[in-house]
This record gives C-alpha cells, structure tokens and sequence, in this order.
C-alpha cells in the first residue's frame, strides 16, 4: 500500500471513531450547551464513554478515570483500532486496584479528543465537513465540565473517587477544585497544577511537527483525505521520549544495534532505540487524530490552577473536604517530584486532607501506566479506605 | 519573500559558503588521501579553519579548538553568515582564557559540515553536483583524522591543548586516544565517552525531522534548489529544549505570555517559550545545511570510545601522557555529569594526568558558551599551567 492509501484508510477510520465510536454515547443538545472557556458555547455534542462494574443502589461506587494526552475511554477493554489490551487494564478490572466487582468506573473520552467525544475530527453539525481548527480550543476546566454534565446524565451526584495520571491528573486536579462536593476522594498521579515550560517546549515541537507536513493542510486534511502521517509520527516520537527515564532508555535500548552486527554507516535505524522510536511513531498515527493531539497538547499547557484562583494554589482546594492521595515517580522528569509537593503543599495549607506518595522507579513518567506494585497497592489501600469512609461494603 | 525565495536564497548561501568559506583553506588531493571509518577514501578534500594569535618560534602554543554540532570555525570573529559574534568569543580572544596575545588558536570547521570543510553540501568533484547523501558517513574519528593532516600542514606537531565542548569535546577525548604524543593537554567539556541510548533518540527524532520534510528531497535539495525549512526548524526546536535546563527555562520564560495579555485560545506562540523556541528554528535554517545536521548527529550517535579499545574505556589512555582537565556542569541533562566521571575514572585507571571539576550553574548543556566564570577560571588556569610546564612565557 501507498502512503496515499494508509493516509485515506486513516481518514475514514478516524472520522467514524469520531462520530460513532465503539462506546456507549451521549448526545446533548441545545437545551444542554456547553459553555467553554475560549468564551465560544457548543450547542451540539456528544460524549463516548465505556463503563465497568455495578452501579450500586446508594449511587455512591462510581469511580471516574481520566485519561491522559494520547489515551482514551478503552481503560480495560480491547482496543477498537488497535486490537490491544485497554490502556489501564493492570489497574482497571476485576480484582484489580480499581476494582471493577466493587466500584462502577466510567471512563469518558476527553473533549477535543478523537474517539467519540467532539473533538476536531468530529463532523461540524453546521457543515457536515470535519471541525477540523473550526472546533473552538478547549481546555482542561471544559473537559471536566463536560464530564460533569455526563455524570449528571448518568445520575451520579458524587464520585467516589477521580482518578488519573498526567493530563488525567490535572482533570483530577480540575474536578475537585471546580466541584469538590461532588469527589469524594482524589487519585492525581504524575501530574502538576501547571505545565512547565519545557513542558510547554516540547509540545511546541510536537505541533511545529505536524503543522510542517503539507499533508495537514492547514487542518483541513480529513476533508481532503489526507493524513499528516510524518508530521505526526515526528511529534509522537519527541514526546515519547519524555515519558521514560534516561535509565530505562538505557536498560532497555542502551547502545545495542538492530538485527546486525555492525553499523551501517547510514541513516537507517542501527540503533534498537532509533527501531523502537520509530514503531512508536508510525503506530500512533493509526489510531490518533493529528488535530486532536494539537488540541491535547494546546489544553495542557494552558492549565494553570494557581493562575485561575489568583495566584494561590490553596485557594484552589480552600474548605474542601476531598481526600486526596497524591502520587509522583523518582524517575518522571516531565512532572517531578516538586509538582507533586507544590500541590501537596497547597493542599496542607489549605487544610486539606492529603496523602503523599513517591515512588522509587526508573519507568520515567509512563510509570503510571507499568507494571508498579507500589502504584497498584497504594491505589487499592487508599481506594478501600475511602469506600469504608463512604459505607461502601 | 515567499518560501520559494528563502529556500533558493539559502541554497545558495549554503552552497557558496561549503566550496568557498570565508576562512583560510586547504585543499588536499590523491596524495594525501583522507581514510574514512566506514571503508571508504576522499582523495580530493578541503578543511576550512579560522586562526587567531601568532604560532611562537618554537611551534609550541597552538591551541586547537574543536567545535560542536552546530558550531563552525568562526570562534571569535564576527560570523559571515549571521553578522553574530564568534560562538566562543567569551572564551577565546586578547586578554581571554584561550588567550590570543598568548596561544596560536586553530579552529577548522569540522568533516561532514557545512562551512567549508569537505561535507554533504560541497561539490563532488566527480559529478561537479553537491554531495547530498553521496558523501560517506563521516565519524568523530575521521573528523580527528582530517585535523590531524591540517596540524601537520601547519607545520604543528603537538598542540599545547585540544579544547572543546560537547561534540567538541568528543574530538578532544579522540584526539587524546589516537594521538597521544600530540596533545599536550585536552580540555574536554560537557561530553561523554559515548552517546546514550536517549541522546541517540533525540537525534533521531530530529533526522525524522528533516527527512519528513518533502523538501528535504531524499537528500537532493541543493540540487533541485529546494531547502527542507521546515523539518530541519522542527529539528532545531527539539534540540534547542535539550541544550538548556529546566530550570533556566523557567527562570528565562517561565509561564510568560508573548506581548499578549490573555491566551488566544489558538496555535500561535501565545507563551514567550514558544515563540524563543520558533526564532531558534527560522534563524538556525538561515546558516546550517540540513545534510549535515544529519551527518554531525550520527556521527555523535556512533561515538563510543570504550567499545573502540575492546570495551574498556581506561585502554584508550593507556601510558598517555596528556593533561586531561574533564569539566561538566551540574544542570546538563545531555551530558549528566556521570559521563565525565566515567571518563575521569578511566583516567585515573590508566594512570592519567587528571582533573575533574563540576561547575554549579542552572545553564544546561549550553553553559560551557555561556558567561561561566568558573569556567573561564578553570580554563584559564590550566591553560597557563599546561604552558608553564611546556616553557612557554
């Protein structure tokens, strides 16, 4: 197959994903709009979410998992595109942390990303063409205020427990500043209250990338068949390796060569690195939307919460009652350690009631989504006990 | 001026200034062959190089200095191409710690580069088009090899000291391993021994880059007068972000808006990172040739001086008898300051002349061209030591 045809098979599986994905689906209409923070209101919208587990009589077992950056609502599924394991399926099912015989979880794709929930690759109910840069921007506080008014739909007053890691975190962070009635404990793992500015760097990168290959086309590259498959590979691929440890890049690539036994004395991949980055990003582009990920990334480095409660990052949790259990990894240079401090802090002068954990790991910043039995074992303990606070049995 | 015009005005530039710099000149022909690592020989080649200062009667104070990645022979003079002061002008010139009024400073442009020395973007005197990716694959050994031959056209048998930073500082350790007796003392800074696995992976997110571009042309831009702007911009921002710290990120630009009071809610560079990160990209497309972008990082990825000497590194130094002064900086990333340890133990292993100091600075990989006054400090005097003990006065 051409590039051509990848490019036009990714088109129509990106924009069906988007507009009738393979999840349970939510329309809302003009009497539920959804006012953003650009100022800009949408009056046609649709959220997709999987959901896992019982919801209990008392309404009281739902736990709310947000995604990260390039995840989805496939938390503990197999994927509809990829055909692989859901992306928190060692945190997420029976038996395990998130324990989904005792809690009911819901998990809904963020607004402004690909998977059924509007994003830019949804179709523009006033063009029926793709949104494409059309969608106006969104940003973390709209996607949880689209969360809000899912749970709503979902006659869920009070979650037991958000959780999330990395952009999922700050959605954490989000909702129990914005709503801290209605959760009741609060998992924010791997995140900060604001992006840093490398943070904000690298995603620059990532844009630069896409928005430099023709095929973006301005945006418009759905309507035309298009697809900006190496501008978005580039992006994935500098941004993949922000999420590991220099350490783990060692122990698993270090310098070994790829299927031979000396250098080629080219450009192809010698290094098993260079193999390894390349899949990452040839593969993402089959199951992501390169204006979502433009819109992602534009939503984090926005979030500042400090900023939005003027300059106080206390007064963000000031009087809230949420339990919360803050985890951070040694070896996660994206969000440090110090950002989890920050907010710990925050929350201890604000009078919070907060746990704090770091974990010793050299799985960089994607530790959330490894196998790491400190993680899994916080998780449950911190979970249990928040449901015996709540009378959940 | 429209891209088109960019690219042909850089093609251009880029041309002229490979095949005749604006610096002193050799050409080498069939007599003085020029081996490569990879097998193959350049029987017809050039090296450009910059002097300053006066070679003394008895041929002792040259100081050779090697450049990194994206530098040039241009260390203290006003750059031909950008207008811009020398890259190292802090460091070298009258009165500095590579002081002119006392050494004979030699700078060649490097192998595989753009500005003058043989590289991708010369003429192939056999096809009379430029090389493009026809050029061999160039290593930091060969880079060495083809100084060698200039030091030995200019009549120097040892220089005083090899000095460099970062791929500057990768020639240094070679120079130190291959030819002993001709490096009285060897200043290298901010490097390592080898290339780790996550420095491998970020140079090939930024050959993707280039490549990525449509522009770049497999390679043949120059012929088709085209110029991969773009990609090779991308490339530059992604590298640009290693180069410096966080926390000189943060103390430079923090969350900082550009010349904005609020978020447009859009792609423009609305933080002041952004927008620094993009003027790195345009203006470094304005002097560098994309090529060797691509030959200087894979030359830096195959560096590995242990695996040279059968795996241990201590066996490169064997019964030398240079003055190695290693220097790192605490908040480099890129070459943590672990790598000058590791070669700072070989050292002392062979039973090395050895100095080892780690400067505190928030400045990144990018201190050592940075005003560092430690730095200068440390170079200065052991500069003057290294002439002492040669009875220079």
């Amino acid at each position: 197959m051409t590039a051509k045809d990848n490019g036009r098979i990714e088109t129509a599986r990106t924009r069906h994903e988007a507009d009738r994905p393979s999840s349970a689906l939510v329309l809302f209409g003009p009497d539920t709009p959804l006012k953003l923070d650009s100022g800009a209101t949408l009056d046609r919208w649709q959220v997709a979410y999987q959901t896992y587990g019982t919801l209990n009589a008392e309404r009281t077992n739902a736990v709310l998992v947000c995604h990260a950056l390039t995840g989805d609502q496939h938390v503990a599924n197999v994927h509809p595109l990829t055909g692989k394991p859901g992306w928190w399926s060692r945190m997420v099912g029976p038996g395990k942390p998130v324990d989904t015989d005792r809690y009911f979880v819901i998990c809904p794709n963020v607004l402004g990303g690909c998977m059924g929930t509007t994003g830019p690759a949804s179709t523009n109910p006033d063009t029926g063409q793709p949104y494409g840069l059309d969608l106006p921007l969104v940003t973390i506080p709209d996607m949880v205020r689209a969360q809000a008014i899912l749970l709503d739909h979902l006659g869920i007053e009070t979650a037991l427990a958000v959780v999330g890691g990395s952009m999922g975190g700050m959605q954490v962070l989000q909702w129990a500043a914005a709503y801290p009635e209605r959760v009741f404990a609060a998992i924010p793992i791997a995140c900060g209250a604001r992006h840093s500015s490398q943070n904000i760097a690298f995603h620059e990168v990532g844009r630069q990338a896409v928005m430099a290959d023709p095929d973006w086309a301005k945006g418009k590259y759905l309507a035309e068949g298009k697809s900006p498959r190496k501008g978005l590979a580039v992006a994935r691929m500098a941004a993949h390796i922000t999420y590991m440890s220099d350490k783990s890049l060692h122990a698993k690539f270090g310098r070994q060569l790829q299927d031979r036994e000396a250098p080629t004395f080219g450009f192809d991949a010698d290094f098993q690195i260079e193999s390894y980055l390349r899949h990452q990003g040839v593969t993402f582009v089959e199951r992501f939307d390169a204006n979502a990920y433009l819109y992602m990334t534009r939503a984090m480095d926005y979030f500042d919460l400090a900023a939005a409660h003027g300059g106080r990052l206390s007064e963000a949790f000031k009087g809230s009652r949420t339990r919360f259990c803050i985890v951070s990894f040694t070896s996660d240079w994206l969000f440090p350690t110090e950002d989890s401090k920050v907010i710990t802090r925050a929350l201890i002068a604000s009078g919070g009631n907060v746990s704090f954990v770091e974990i010793d790991t050299d799985g960089g910043h994607d530790a959330f989504l490894l196998d790491e039995p400190e993680l899994f074992a916080t998780v449950d303990g911190f979970l249990r006990a928040a449901a015996h606070a709540r009378g959940i049995h």
